[in-house]
């Protein structure tokens, strides 16, 4: 059969990623679906383009002249970011083009409409790549979990995030200090919002929770805390307790309803997501018939991702003879089929937590605190009072609670802010035990 | 659209569970499929049937009265062992139904034949719950990772070794006492040979690598050995190196030829594969692009294997209606495109070693062993003499070497053995750093 044409959008990381492996696997690939797939066009940039080794490629500097090139039958977007990528990807689909992506923004907020279009003319929209880079987790979760009711995920699911935690437990650092050599090494963003407060992560969680539980894609429904405020003390107390702190984000069903949540969590050290260190990515899953599975793998970077793009790039043409009818449905659930469950409001959840204050070390001051506790009926699973340091007459407490409405919570730590004998604000990290 | 009719063979652990998920999560699967799935005709036992809810279902006590329903679309054969499994299947696929099986004999030893037939007669063959219960490795490899060039994969895919291996560590206790416990507990079968002699692994890693490299199922190639040798001592000497001993498969390509092995293995304590216990399954993947992605879950029982079994049928309803020849191909490369390369015998597999002998407390008895590995071209890592217990004039002695071919450690071993210093023989665990 003829080699199958695709028209490249991007020539940065992943775009560079994605044209390096086409060509140095082109054998392999072909082996596996049964035809060539070559980039015939591309944008934006001649001389990227010779460096990476697609000088018989046309090249546009114009993304617009690819996507209406007619001999291109699959758009492959790895531009990035909202605009101009959603109409690029509309016109694609808008011209019987299929398309693959590794945009996970443009996903989490636009694709409902872009699955709808998809659907309307009969094209395949493919997105493995938007979420943990090269951990085939879209169909892990959509094809081979398909047997199974959901019942939660927990992810890590941005790798700076893991990677500046992972350095401030194992050097003891502070977090803006970690982050600044991120920055310098080339692992964070020159801005590391998208990072660092959890809005990445929160894009991905979208994504899982829709093909989890068959919801459409709500990003503005998820509850997002980052770990700009996690200090090397809490982690610190966190182990001495036998926990990890992990920034993940957890989507769960409860009865009738969804929770969609990305925070700084504590979970147990035995967990074998705790040992997830450094940059790398992992997905928890559990699911009723077959349990707990886990999903590990780099999460980010310029051949990761390609691999998942080229992954899809192989299934899009595998399937472009086949029904659209038949083929596998974008959330994983027919789009007749999706679920109206609601997404709890953040106050509405339950979890354990750690909380820890500067409290005056004097008697009656644990009393005052466990009063204000039973009386929001959270009870207390361990407490750990520090030594005061020389000179000090205030010393780190840490309770850890069991599980309870996050509203109780939150209406205890005011209560427990008015004391005269508890100094600043109570800090607050959730605890899950994952099981 | 009308359900998918299936016959179910077998109605045991497996089908059981296969039968139940496919009851209770009826909703979840037709909203994912896009229609029903329903076992109208099983064997082979009413009261059983009954009991799993399959009150409605024709139940046969031939299975060939199953295969040979007219109104089958799907045969699940979940009986187990070659015969008369093979003859079932291919009969099926003769009359042009698609099967799904969890059978990794079956398909390790004549998958080769049945995926001819299934290619000839248009039909689909599923096998996803053959290797590692309910992790979607299969798919993973297959489809999740085609943009890549597979390197090797190393995979702890027999829960019963692990749970033996994970009790003498964690208890310092022997082989032969752990596996009888196993045995009352259920974790273990009667005959335990297939489990702990690595048979069971083998099969397994058969299909793994034919998937990953495109060469054919060639079980009689794999090097298999079991971990009824392995003491406890092991693997407290493996430990205080810093290793944990683990029972993998192994497959590898080197130039032009793979590498086929199951066997027990030194792993680096930090590698996330050495946290692996109990029961549970996992499967490191090294490929070009993505790098070293890892699969963890449950790999047998009678849910975990179900879901897998699920997941094949809800895929094989989705592909009904599609081009036989635009389906996944059954071990990831087209038919015509798989490779001759060659499996090397075990003496020409390059590995490190780690050695253990019983050695007088003498002078010069270390440097007669040194010169033995020093003739055979074999470098040192790292050498532990043991302090001689009270009232032994003998010393445990363990070495560890770089990596070398097979081949001359056999010839260094047979020389030490020699020794008149040397009591016994020599033990040889292999050692991969996974990297």
């Amino acid at each position: 059969m003829k080699p199958v044409k695709i028209g490249l959008l991007g020539l940065g990381t992943v775009g560079g990623g994605t044209a390096t492996v086409l060509q140095r696997n082109a054998d392999e690939i072909a082996r596996r679906a049964g035809r060539g797939i070559v980039v015939t066009h591309a944008a934006r940039n001649r001389e990227r383009a010779d460096a990476l080794g697609l000088a018989q490629t046309r090249i546009s500097t114009d993304p617009w002249d690819v996507v209406g090139d007619p001999e291109i039958a699959v758009v492959v977007e790895l531009i990035g970011g909202e605009h101009p990528a959603l109409d690029l990807v509309m016109s694609a689909i808008t011209q019987g083009k299929h398309v693959v992506t590794a945009n996970k923004a443009l996903i989490a907020l636009h694709g409902n409409q872009i699955f709808a279009a998809a659907r309307e003319h009969g094209v395949m929209v493919a997105f493995e790549g938007a979420v943990a880079g090269g951990i085939p987790i879209i169909k892990a979760i959509r094809e081979g979990l398909a047997g199974n009711d959901i019942e939660w995920l927990a992810g890590i699911i941005n790798g700076t995030s893991n990677y500046v935690l992972t350095e401030m437990r194992e050097h003891a650092r502070e977090f803006s200090e970690v982050l600044h050599e991120a920055q310098q090494l080339g692992y964070a963003e020159a801005d590391p919002t998208f990072d660092v407060e959890g809005i990445d992560a929160a894009h991905k969680l979208t994504i899982l929770a829709s093909i989890a539980f068959g919801v459409p894609l709500q990003f503005d429904r998820v509850y997002t805390e980052g770990i700009s405020r996690i200090t090397p003390d809490d982690i610190a107390y966190a182990g001495e307790l036998g926990y990890r702190i992990k920034h993940l984000g957890i989507a769960r069903r409860t009865f009738g309803a969804v929770e969609l949540r990305v925070h700084p969590t504590l979970i147990p050290e035995r967990c074998l997501l705790a040992s997830v260190d450094g940059v790398m990515n992992a997905v928890l899953v559990k699911a009723d018939a077959v349990g707990q599975t886990l999903y590990y793998g780099p999460g980010a970077g310029a051949e990761p991702t390609a691999s998942a793009v080229v992954a899809d790039l192989v299934e899009v043409v595998r399937t472009l003879t086949a029904d659209p009818e038949n083929r596998v449905p974008h959330l994983a659930f027919q789009p007749d089929a999706l679920s109206d469950a609601r997404v709890l409001d953040m106050e509405e959840v339950e979890s354990a937590y750690y909380l820890r204050m500067r409290a005056q070390d004097q008697p009656g001051v644990l009393a005052d605190i466990s009063r204000i506790l039973g009386d929001s009926r959270i009870s207390i699973e361990a407490v750990v009072q520090k030594e005061p340091a020389a000179g000090e007459t205030s010393v780190p407490l840490i309770l850890l609670t069991r599980r309870v409405q996050e509203r109780r919570v939150s209406q205890a730590i005011a209560a427990i802010e008015q004391l005269p004998s508890v100094a600043g604000d109570v800090v607050r990290i959730r605890m899950e035990t994952l099981e």
